[in-house]
């Protein structure tokens, strides 16, 4: 089964092309190689499964009312929630892609039923598409933790464990919701000069990070090894792990973050799916000098596909910037591909204790930073080298209320059509008013 | 309403007697002042919520048949889960309370109809009462944190934030579990004097702690005060936050516990409800010389009742001890009144930051050392004075195969009648081996 997850099938050639025009277009984000997975709701209808498709969503109610899917698969992914999908796995999401394949491209009968099955992306109002079971945040960038890991011991920049396993920490999955709502600057407590302190942040920062969304279950107390982890991949996309720095330092030792992550996490809306990944599955990043992994965190599979090519780019959009008309400033741009941890290892690690991980459980993959200066992706990381200066003369270390965050992602490959991941974006309100008590 | 909360009403009448006998016996866990709820299944029926009496449990959906109770709140109490329950708020649990209460006094009518409403107890198989939103631990007792602490800085024992916040982190829902569920021995990796292994656990030990159930929904953004902390409380129960000490010491730095903790979870089946425990609030503990903490944390009602009286012991029953006919031995003898930080500063501080905090969280209070010797309520903790010797002459120091772990708990307060939370106990099995590859 493995072997049949990831070789590349119709579904990825480069030259098909979809009867909606705009998926066609060389920067499309949703060409038909795509077919990213979402929920969204129209004009106060109840939420329902859509696929992106150029600048316009599938209404996958509409199309299995129209008789043109069929079958569990696309039952379950027309629903307000992915979850029934994933826990059928990745078979059944292969079947689906394959139905959508066939029903978006050039020359399909769908094609006259364009305007019944289609919504412009503009007038749908995108979900949170997964109730999310659980959500544990990994911190697989050798960069990211060895620079800030210098501030504390320059000589040994790394968490002790950093190259023996995959860091992760248990985070909090009610607290996740959806690209577009915005994020309120939280109150919390940490330590200044003058005392212990409590007010709102004054070091919000973000964090680009992946999100994998996991497909399947295995019981309490059964492991998944790595010839099994990729079966439990079910698909992709942008996090921003929003983050109070203030409070992270003094509430961290020894237990880790809490508050400081727990304020918010946005997630994109749309799930590129494991199969829509294949062409960009890259050999997992090696560091010379560092041993291979333990076996139980190694396979042939991972060492030759277990990466992933995604160029990603963060954008700032101020409150001034918008006064001025002006465009957001890249902050950020890095690739998925230097991460020292696989979405795989990430999998088989979580599991070895027998954790039980769920269909609709979530994955950050930790911040996604690169060796280059421009591949630092958050601002404790950036600033570390003094403030941020932005074209129109704003400076900033940290995000202040107004500024909008927005990420960006594209997977790409020699010879593969370029997907996209859409946007994840949020802008920051004011904190409350401490409740009088 | 918080007044109303807090006050004692004619259910804790110390006088009053149930017409379930067992339930009047001066050593009685389940009194008729008690009346926890919890969900079961008796001879593969389908799992339904029941009130614990004496040795028996009243049946709610066959109470409800018979029209012996009615409302909203009884129907949600006699669901599969108790989360309907939770989200309705105290004020519901306490109107279903006075109903169980009339339903169960001696000179109830309802005694008439004894059988068709009462299951033996050891008819009944406990399930997980509630579906499980998110997992919270915190670490809030003074001697265990110092204890352990000292290994790393005798002069500076306590994480920097203790006194100023009760210190938590995320933990795992979906390996939260029942009582009576075995317990598989996890595989991990640490480092050892020969480097970095991987295999079972040689260090698996228990954590004695409150499990706090939460009720009420506060939405993303909003926090929830000090002055609405208690309406928040739905109940308590015992939780054993298993816990493999190699696998911890080597991954937590810096991001905290994470697969130390989510190989498993047990908590006791029976839900003691706030309303139950209003005669043995007690003033929050106060240590001499540590700062009162800061307003947002403070609070009359706190200072005056925010802390529990709950004698908790561990028990300890290994194989041996099976095969040759004895009782098991007691490991750990504490009370929750001890903790440094009180639940209704938990669930304030969870939600400074705005964090939403849904019906059917789990908190947990963190391992409830007490101050003295046998107060420590971990094997880490004990073994800092030598291995444990057992009455029948065997010898621990972490926990093996086939050990039964036994946590009880028994509410106390002069003048009320003591209540118990029955019992949290699970059993080691073997470590798979790991799954070939």
């Amino acid at each position: 089964m493995l072997a049949g997850m990831t070789v590349l099938d119709s579904t990825h050639d480069p030259k098909l092309r979809a009867w909606v025009r705009s998926a066609n277009a060389p920067d499309s984000e949703f060409p038909i190689q795509n077919l990213p997975l979402g929920v969204f709701s129209r004009d106060g209808e109840a939420p329902r499964g859509g696929v992106a498709i150029g600048d316009q969503v599938l209404d996958l109610r509409a199309a299995l009312k129209a008789g043109l899917i069929s079958g569990e698969a696309a039952e379950a992914a027309a629903e307000p929630r992915l979850n029934r999908l994933m826990a059928m796995g990745r078979p059944a999401s292969r079947d689906l892609r394959a139905q959508l394949s066939r029903l978006l491209a050039e020359g399909s009968d769908a094609a006259s039923q364009g305007d019944s099955i289609l919504v412009p992306m503009s007038a749908a109002r995108m979900q949170l598409p997964v109730a999310i079971a659980n959500f544990s945040d990994f911190m697989a960038s050798r960069d990211h933790s060895s620079r800030l890991g210098a501030r504390r011991d320059p000589n040994s920049p790394l968490p002790q464990a950093f190259d023996s396993l995959p860091v992760a920490y248990h985070s909090r999955a009610s607290s996740v919701h959806v690209s577009g709502e915005p994020v309120v600057r939280p109150n919390g407590q940490w330590k200044r000069k003058d005392g212990v302190h409590f007010g709102p942040t004054e070091a919000l920062d973000y964090e680009l990070e992946l999100a994998v969304w996991l497909a399947g279950e295995n019981a309490l107390g059964v492991p998944v090894p790595m010839s099994r982890a990729p079966e439990r991949l079910f698909g992709y996309g942008l996090l921003n792990d929003w983050s109070a720095r203030d409070v992270q330092r003094w509430e961290m030792p020894p237990l880790g973050p809490f508050l400081a992550k727990s304020l918010s996490t946005t997630i994109s809306p749309w799930v590129v799916t494991a199969e829509a990944m294949i062409p960009f599955e890259v050999p997992a990043a090696r560091t010379e000098g560092v041993a291979p992994p333990l076996p139980y965190l190694d396979s042939e599979w991972n060492r030759a596909r277990g990466g992933l090519a995604i160029a990603m780019e963060v954008w700032l959009l101020t409150s001034r910037m918008c006064a001025e008309g002006s465009g957001p400033a890249r902050l950020t741009a890095t690739d998925f591909m230097h991460m020292a941890w696989t979405p795989a290892q990430m999998v088989t690690h979580h599991a070895t204790n027998g954790c039980n991980l769920l269909p609709g459980d979530l994955l950050g993959s930790g911040t996604c930073s690169g060796p280059t200066d421009e591949g630092r992706a958050c601002m404790a990381e950036i600033i570390l080298s003094g403030p941020i200066h932005l074209p129109n003369g704003e400076t900033r270390r940290f995000l202040e209320d107004g500024d909008e965050v927005i990420f960006r992602g594209r997977a790409h490959a020699e010879g593969a059509v370029s997907i996209g991941f859409g946007e994840c974006r949020a802008q920051i309100l004011p904190a409350p008013a401490w409740p009088a008590d």
